[in-house]
């Protein structure tokens, strides 16, 4: 990888900057807790799952200059470390299940001193990375031996290596095939209003050396009609028991064009992504972003005040127009019903 | 109308500043040619109807103060007047198309004094506008027929009032609609690059007191699959004699999303646009944009620097997405390569 999102370095968690990007790439260094607590809350670090790294990271710098004579008083410590973090992201379910993680480490390790509990914290941090990176590189795999040489891919929003340690998931299929000595091509959508695709999708693939071409939401289906595109690859927040798949708002605008097109239409997401709670993607409800992100996105108001403005978060595109989940533990076909079944369990 | 995009005010050219909108609502009067080519040329005054009027208006205030005491010298203010009218917008057909009409008019009244001429060109210039208003009423009256109480439209870019000297075109049958009193609601997609949607369509439906909601490009999908859409209608720029549409970028999508969702989608178009030496749109070459407008579209840089930008102007939905095109002589449905011929020639 051309970049390392987020690691510990001697005592300190490093992480790229990524409200500076693509404009300035910046790392910076966080020695103390609220440091890393300003990062997650100011989105310098986002993503779900490098979002649940900077809390296991936040969760060890917060007691790697610990004092504590007792293992009472250094649990206390990692406590008051993890309430505060946790207020950080209130709604971000990797970040609790990070902390949860680290906590249950040092209270499953309560035999060995101090100075042992906190490797052994560092340790169980450095696993979750290992895990994420492992889970992005599978997924980049199995994916990749789906793409043809020469092949132009088409993707929505940002599914890359910045909101994960690695890879990604979506764009680890590229960084794999192209790694692997695949001649690739790719297409960005900006994606619209928080422009994730031009700001952070562009930049990742440029830095891997991949080719890749901007475009507004709206080109998607005359660059296709031109013959541009031979897949789409898309990643994905929430995906119900029948493969119903909700993303970025855009992508099932994109999964009608592809269809239109007889273009495939992949989602690459890790096994942890699957609800089985949901029969359907209908269950899934559709939060509303706030007016000014599509009004004044840009720092300048660019429709007229008082303007109504309806702005979904994601959509959800059916299981029907999806023509294979891409996994870390491979790649399921339709009927997803059964095959994300095995999927989950293999 | 709530507004009037341009007039003649007893010896100078009023008109709205469009560069300014829909932040500022301001009106310039242009007293000499220079300022009314600036106006064409900054694009203060935009849309080919619009801009053909702008020409014709130019033209007469070329000569409306002129001293000449033969015809002949007046002949040759006046050529002076629309060559210099000619360089302001170079590729805008409609702009020569006016001031030939506004020159034949002066030849074809040789016989009259210098002032009787003066009157017979601003009269010749108002039968453009009146003109151009009659065919927005007609396309406003028989469009709105197509529309049931309660509907909401979407609606792409703009194609509106702002582009002609009334109603507009697509817009026209929302207008139409409203003022007789039918009860509608619209969507107007933003319209990257340039946000038209967002910052003219908006605002003259704002103007109008009709209920209008503004969408992200990439909402579209979601918003048809919740329900909410039950017609689309845009304009055109140009129309093949077999019905293909060229029109702004991503009106095709628009066209495909509609057609998956089972809802009609109208092309609003006087018989001008109609251009019978195109057996198809696959005639049509599509022009490419400065990946500036993409990247830098709100005065700040919005993707990395150097990043691949593709950027087609316009695109053409092929006619077997189009399900009535609306004209001032009528509603043309399919096969078109008879029905257009029709309304030609209405």
């Amino acid at each position: 990888m051309a970049f390392s999102t987020i690691e510990w370095d001697n005592g300190k968690i490093k992480l790229i900057d990524q409200t500076l990007l693509p404009n300035e790439f910046k790392h910076i260094y966080c020695d103390d807790l609220p440091s890393i607590w300003e990062a997650i809350k100011s989105l310098r670090v986002r993503g779900a799952p490098a979002i649940g790294i900077a809390g296991a990271l936040g969760a060890v710098l917060g007691i790697w200059n610990s004092a504590a004579k007792t293992y009472e008083l250094f649990l206390a410590e990692l406590k008051e470390a993890t309430d505060y973090l946790a207020t950080s992201r209130p709604t971000a379910v990797n970040l609790f299940w990070a902390l949860d993680r680290i906590t249950n480490t040092a209270k499953e390790n309560s035999n060995l001193s101090i100075s042992e509990l906190k490797e052994v914290l560092l340790a169980e941090a450095q696993v979750i990375i290992e895990e994420d990176k492992a889970m992005c590189r599978a997924i980049g795999k199995h994916g990749m031996a789906l793409l043809n040489e020469n092949d132009t891919i088409l993707t929505h929003c940002n599914a890359g290596g910045l909101a994960t340690s690695d890879y990604g998931t979506a764009l680890a299929v590229m960084f794999s095939a192209h790694e692997a000595g695949k001649k690739i091509s790719v297409f960005a959508d900006e994606t619209r209003p928080l422009l994730q695709g031009a700001r952070l999708t562009t930049w990742e693939l440029m830095q891997a050396g991949i080719d890749v071409t901007l475009i507004c939401d709206n080109m998607a289906a005359q660059v296709m009609k031109e013959g541009k595109i031979q897949n789409v690859i898309v990643g994905a927040d929430r995906i119900a028991a029948n493969g119903d798949t909700a993303n970025k708002i855009g992508t099932y605008n994109v999964a009608i064009l592809a269809d239109a097109h007889d273009i495939p239409f992949y989602v690459a997401a890790p096994t942890s992504t699957l609800d089985f709670n949901l029969k359907t993607g209908s269950e899934i409800p559709i939060e509303q972003r706030s007016s000014e992100e599509v009004t004044e996105g840009f720092g300048k108001m660019t429709a007229p005040d008082g303007v109504k403005v309806y702005s979904p978060a994601f959509d959800v595109t059916p299981a029907s127009l999806v023509t294979a989940i891409i996994t870390e533990n491979g790649v399921a076909h339709p009927p997803f019903t059964d095959s994300l079944k095995l999927m989950r369990n293999a």
